[in-house]
């Protein structure tokens, strides 16, 4: 099963992509979608769409998962985040992949064990798990790949479900 | 200068396309977007999309002019329209639409002349203004021809601006 995993975001949109074979990790590719702030929020936007749907169009993922946003003190930051997301579902949906979310205590969760554990643990961890010489950079690349192990560890029972609904 | 006026959201987007001609409004078509709760996330965003699509190759608006999200207290109704908007956005970028983004604040204040003005009293105003024989339905849509009156009055200098950037 080959997973596109998303950290979104309007300046970095995290993403990796990974092959799932019953136990077995095969990292196929990954990277950063990045959008200079001097852009306007339309082209920003219209940016992360087409560089995606690239990505999509290379590695054909069966199925995306996309970390579920989650709010801190900045409303602003959160806004754009969401419009990003919003393009970023389209995009997956146009391209008729299933999309699955994931909160990132039920990434944490899967990676490390439990949803408490640190940035810096997740990104070790899943630089293990995936056999990687060094972490992937920037930390939104690393956290793209660790909802990607997220699904491949959950994927199978979600899978059933997403077919019985 | 045919403007499309957009009140964003996920379960019904408002859209209202008037041409403005100096001093004079033409109302040229209203209506709105809407969308099932029971559909996913991301169908919903592929609705809205092709929707929008269809609407801006119908009318053929130079410009497309939103209003800007503003949070009260339910951020997951927050972030689900903010997905909604950064589709909708992502929509006129593609077309090759100027988009400008408003205030609830700058909406009231261009409409009715004050930007406390109730809900109501704005719905009424641009009833009138428009020529309109009964306030349009739902709310959403009559707000949506508000956006595009707000830019309509304050569209000429806001549109050398864009030009002089």
């Amino acid at each position: 099963m080959i997973i596109l995993g998303i950290d979104p975001g309007i300046a970095i949109v995290g993403w990796g992509v990974i092959d799932y074979n019953l136990t077995k990790f095969n990292t196929l590719a990954y990277g950063s979608i990045q959008t200079p702030k001097e852009m306007k929020t339309e082209q920003r936007l219209a940016e992360i769409y087409k560089s995606l749907g690239e990505i999509i169009d290379r590695y054909h993922p069966e199925c995306m998962a996309v970390e579920e946003l989650f709010f801190n003190t900045n409303i602003t930051t959160g806004i754009r985040v969401s419009e990003a997301r919003g393009v970023i579902l389209l995009c997956g949906e146009q391209k008729g992949l299933k999309i699955f979310e994931y909160t990132p205590l039920q990434v944490k969760q899967a990676v490390v064990g439990y949803g408490r554990a640190e940035k810096k643990q997740v990104i070790t961890m899943v630089t293990k798990l995936l056999g990687l010489r060094a972490a992937p950079k920037p930390d939104d690349t690393a956290d793209a790949l660790s909802i990607a192990v997220c699904h491949a560890h959950s994927g199978c029972s979600r899978l059933a479900d997403f077919y019985n609904k």
